[in-house]
């Protein structure tokens, strides 16, 4: 009972979801029959949420289909563990591009993740132009120097209330 | 009917068609419904090939069940007409991405391109290693400056037959 | 009578004037004591409007105050002459920047402006986010293409009315 | 009574200050009424001089007339404070531009600057090019590796005194 | 006794080598009289393999003929003792480069090494493009996070024997 | 006889030769037995010298020992040709890179070649930092606009005599 065809993985540490995750996977699901936002285990850098709170977020604000799951370990792996799992024919990581600096950097991982299984396909969504300037980044810097531009900030309501209850369990 | 729900257009001059373009043109038809690779006419600058050539040599060279044509005037009004043609769902407009300087243009186009119909997707395949070399320009260099290299370029065989009469009918 | 102290040359082609340029020259009025939007006239390309439409829709389109001007020759030897002319203190070359290519570009015309006169300042204003997708060459490719989508162009109301009467003469 | 109408930030983590920043100061000193040099005190990593003595330094080398200060928290409510505390009509950021990485950089601060306050107006100015090699980290790891260099690095003689102290006092 | 006249250094933390390094030192070889293959010690994060464990694999993997030396402080100190030792004519630092932003920080460096020593030249080696992939921290990363794929990687066999070692000691 | 075993290839058009390119020049005579300065003569672009005066100027302004010629054709075949009639070990081209974007025309050049002739090496000299201003666009430029600056000009006097000349003679 072949389901799914085309599975998409959206990748990310997502510390947090910002609405430029958001649109990504908006854009993934109506070209895709299935998407994934993959919550990544083994960054070094310790970050602001847990990964507990980092799915609890997702569920929260994910558009409606979108499987939210953590991985461990290499992102090739991950993406043949569903191939296998969905029985899927093709599997494609997405991977959202803002800046020159993030295209020299994904090219690389793309070569290599090729070396590694050349049938798992990646694909480049440009930013939207109203989303260039929003990274997870510069809403930890912004909400850690000044919890009073949350409100401000092009993150999903539910993030809002979570930065604050981290900022103010913080204080 | 409808038959075709996400369709991918890939522009370009394919002038000529190179390997790198087949590749693309093949990763596009794993990713989605209906592929068409589309000649862009009214590129100011003087080509190597003809429309009727351009087209005669995507017939001879493109994978099986890709569609061909031609446009002028804006992709967006092209990707417009394919989408009623076809009563598609969504179309998918792709390019290939081989260097920052690539991103930097393809972006702006985006940007623009979103501005005039935001209903139109555009994804960006990075071009595979062994392929970032190649291009079209590269190709009607090498061959106007020395035909006995045609036979190491990076394009199908039948594309090495029509430069050879290309340069031939030069003569 | 020394009336300004610190006089801005906003140089450019504006062929034809866009939302963006005229975002450069509000922000370069809040910040210097006299604005000059400067039409170049040596460049090599053929240009869509000639110098005489070109001042036309910046008169009617610039901010209040901002004078405009045209030139011939090196920008240095302009900025010297409007240095004389208005004795002012200091002189500001100003260029908007919206891609990478751009500052590239733009940082070895200061290395050189700065070889032939180093009393000349130049300063680059970052284009706004919302202004990032337009230029004047998108703008003739858009118009000459389909004029239908003048209406959405980021150009002031004057210079759609000057495209349409371009598009309509030109048929 | 409004004495000073413009008013240009030049914010940085001046560890050291180098004879980069101090070009930056008086150009901008010779556009704008009033200039701020401005040590962020909010970096994560681990500096090599401590606030005082980058406060030091800072006052024994900046041209005349620059105000010397430091700030906590946002760049862009450091900008509000002073403007009201000045009555100034125009705050300006200044940000030196070295590299094309600079670049890409410092246009997003200024994206997410100008949706927490588009008042606040940012301009670029380009490193002059016999500065171009000279930045704070290059400073300190010369310094580090062989204090006999320090005669050789673009630093105020003040710096390279309290370099060679610092560099004595580990030892 | 002048043995060798022009000697190039091509300095690197090799955290381990890999088939990149070595076709650099293979093209370098070819180019000049002697090559140094020489470890910096003095990177402040935390290597994978200690010093002896990289003079080992360097001395099983680097192309015959090329010595192996490693050194603290400033490559340039390392060049003009090298110089002397040798009693060379010529000083060449060699650098792969693979990346725009890896040209951007080795021209920086060139310059200021050319500011501390110009009788020391540089040149840039561009990365074989069947070779782009490859680099150590890709190595480190893909080997700890799946040691299955370590017989894929593009390092010389012996690295690969040492990087199994290495994780199986770490198990 | 084997005279020469490393001979470097200098290609550009030289219109006209610079300071940049006999520093680029001079360090090549420093790294290689035998440097060539090679005029490519298929440029499609109109220059501004003919072949004759660039080889004249060339005459009068490269470092003594350098070798002086001209080619049409690809690069590759020019440096074959040389090769077999020096007897050479290595063949060299020689680059000068100033911009990031000359560093990916240039890479992608040096993949091309390789293709065509793998035995043949490409070599990427920085620009000085003082250099990196000049080129012969610019050159041309500044002297069309005002010839009272070219003496002004990062370029050999005889060059400026000669674009005195060219100014008079046009005039």
């Amino acid at each position: 009972m072949k389901k799914f065809k085309k599975i998409a993985i959206y990748p990310g540490s997502f510390d947090p979801v910002t609405n430029g995750h958001i649109d990504i996977l908006e854009r993934s699901k109506r070209l895709f029959d299935k998407v994934i936002c993959a919550v990544g285990t083994n960054t070094s850098k310790s970050p602001l949420f847990s990964l507990e709170e980092k799915l609890d977020m997702l569920y929260h604000t994910v558009p409606k289909g979108v499987a939210i799951d953590s991985f461990g370990g290499l992102l090739v792996d991950y993406a043949k563990k569903i191939k296998k799992e969905y029985n899927a024919n093709q599997m494609i990581i997405v991977r959202g591009l803002r800046l020159t600096t993030d295209f020299e950097y994904e090219d690389l991982m793309f070569f290599n993740n090729t070396k590694l299984d050349d049938s798992i396909e990646t694909i480049f969504l440009p930013s939207k132009q109203d989303l260039l300037h929003i990274n997870s980044s510069i809403v930890r810097d912004v909400t850690k120097m000044n919890p009073d531009y949350i409100k401000d900030l092009d993150v999903p309501k539910y993030v809002k209330q979570k930065l604050r209850e981290k900022y103010c369990s913080k204080k």
